[in-house]
């Protein structure tokens, strides 16, 4: 798993003007600096924009939020793997529940993200839909229940019979697969939650990016995972 | 029409892998040095990725290929306008033949546009569909035939009486409409066809950054508009 | 015109239940005697599956909900304007809000209706779009404001002045084109303040479908026609 | 598995005119007689409006070519399940390559199915996507790599490799999986190949449907299955 370790924190910074051009990189320096600090694994998804300055200032990962089954060619406006790792991006994410594929297209992306050396993080809904994607050997699977998502109700405490039901169904799949969730968390108890069922870490947005002091937030998820393992 | 002035020689980089990254830049620099030595106006459109690093080098004015009908929010692996207008474009291409849209996402889109001042250059497949796209006031319309895009086939030599109508059938509807052609463009003629045609200009990809040597052609191409006019 | 005459009542079954299969065939024959009784027109657009026993038993005519840009050939699980035909339908639904079309997708499909002797009766969400429909010819434009849609607050009354300017903006482009309005409409008096901001009727849905009884509802709006006029 | 027996040839009518309306009832009615005769298990699929006219008149199984993800409701233009299945249908196609779905909705469309004592037929193109759609337990698990639909290159013969490997990766997954295989399929030698492959039966389409004798070719295929088991 190229620059990637878990258990990790993925901040999704989606289309949030919090988290856009400067706003970005700033942020993104703060989470540097409480992966430093914290000696936890913490990784930040910009818009494509941003990939290259993020990537040009900041020493932990950073990845797409997309990328498209396209290979270089006649494909205006898509996102082509090949830019956004020459803009610095380690791997993206796929199918998250604002920007669903189709399977084909999954598979594709998933197959060139490996062969390129690219982190693959699939995002899923529920635990049958885990499960299909666990066949097709990505990086990581990040379950999100889609009515959770910007709630603050967490998945990991709402939900955790889904998280340890999809970590059961993948494992039969696929005993080497790594698990995140996400979906409403906003508490270091929420990370600890979604680690003692068996996930190696969350992806979350709103809950730092639109926190008042995301630094304070992202330091008390670090701890959490630091007492938790 | 801000930081876009006609007659104009528009360069879609596509995800062509000679206008990826440093490339992408590369070729930006060479744009520009044509547009300061012809004085004929000249903009690129680069991947996403790309635009913060020319826009950063390059006094020409840049469009980003696409924009999503979106505001800022939660839009994982969509493109804000906000995001491509903070990286440094002016302006973005829509509803290309690659990329093609909703109607009422290019309509959402148009008018954000406007809003933020940026420029909008629709693209069109017909002089219907350029009529339709003419009653929604965007600052460019691109009419090209996307049976010719890439052939080397100009519209603007293969198919006049389509450029003719179109012209026609758009100032019908909306007199101060700005057209522009492309899809098989790769000589000097093809561009000089186009304005005697009643266009303001071309919309070119392959012809220019596929080209052995881009900075003789968009040569050839400038000088082409210099004489037409 | 063919088959279609306005003032008209145009009632879309969407995928209710309550116009499913025999239920739909049901709410046909009401339609049909509302029509016959009260001399004003109305159309029906059931679900594809029941196009064919629809257009058997009544006679008022009878729209598809869809159909897809295509011509016979390999289009699995795709809507064929022929097929559609043969079933017995005069004409179709193009852009509901539930189903919007891209651009290019929905002037082909207006031509091939018109090539055909179908009607094409095109849903937009506001004045620019209707503007921009008008200017690609279809039989019949029907806005309808999506955020109104299933709530029974009538377009009518609620945003009088979007129906005012849009019949304003779809004339000066296309003197000949006809208005329909649609979304909230449960009320004879909603009918007639369609028809007195310059619509040629309504397009509706829940409100028929979905009320306890079809036939009353069908026939107040019906009444509300032939004394407006 | 209701209704749908294997080893079985399905026949996907498409958008053919040689299989729309009055045609589709009448090749209907062959594909019958040579089931009949043959004691193989055919089935057909039909576009949407030709479904209740063909389940009314023969007595073997007809499909959908698709269905979307929704229940009763707001979803103008789509295909409701339980329309398809009060129409006579027992089953559906998913994801047959001209209509690739996203992986959520083939999920759900699977699980729908199942709910309501549907058959769940669903393509795939290659063998990693065929393991993910496994780990969903669809019926059946149609295999057909786009590149040869409709070239009568047969995916048996001339990529058996392909076909033996999705059969093992397949039931490594779902032991009970159903594998059936389609693609340049159009002659007897072609279905005996894929059982031979591990497979039980085929999914065919232009090979039938467009043949100068359907009749004359469904017998063929329906012999070379009773022949190979």
């Amino acid at each position: 798993m190229k620059n990637l370790k878990v258990p990790i924190i993925i901040v999704n910074y989606k289309t949030y003007s919090e988290a856009t051009g400067k706003k970005a990189v700033k942020l993104s320096k703060i989470a540097e600096k409480v992966s430093i600090e914290s000696g936890v694994n913490i990784s930040v998804a910009p818009q494509f924009t941003d990939i290259a300055a993020i990537a040009g200032t900041v020493s932990i990962p950073v990845l797409a939020q997309h990328i498209d089954p396209i290979s270089p060619g006649s494909f205006t406006g898509h996102i082509l793997l090949e830019s956004v790792k020459e803009a610095g991006a380690v791997g993206t994410l796929i199918n998250h529940s604002e920007r669903r594929l189709k399977l084909c297209a999954i598979e594709t992306i998933i197959a060139k993200a490996r062969e390129s050396d690219m982190v693959s993080v699939v995002c899923t809904n529920n635990a049958a839909v885990s499960a299909a994607v666990a066949a097709l050997n990505p990086t990581i699977i990040s379950l999100e229940p889609p009515e959770l998502i910007g709630t603050g109700i967490p998945v990991s405490k709402a939900k955790p019979e889904v998280v340890t039901e999809t970590v059961e169904l993948v494992k039969r799949i696929n005993p080497d697969a790594v698990l995140l969730c996400g979906a409403g968390i906003t508490k270091g108890e929420d990370v600890a939650a979604a680690l003692k069922l068996g996930t190696m870490g969350v992806l979350v947005a709103s809950g730092i990016v639109k926190a008042k002091d995301p630094r304070k937030v992202l330091m008390e998820f670090s701890e959490a995972i630091t007492k938790t393992l």
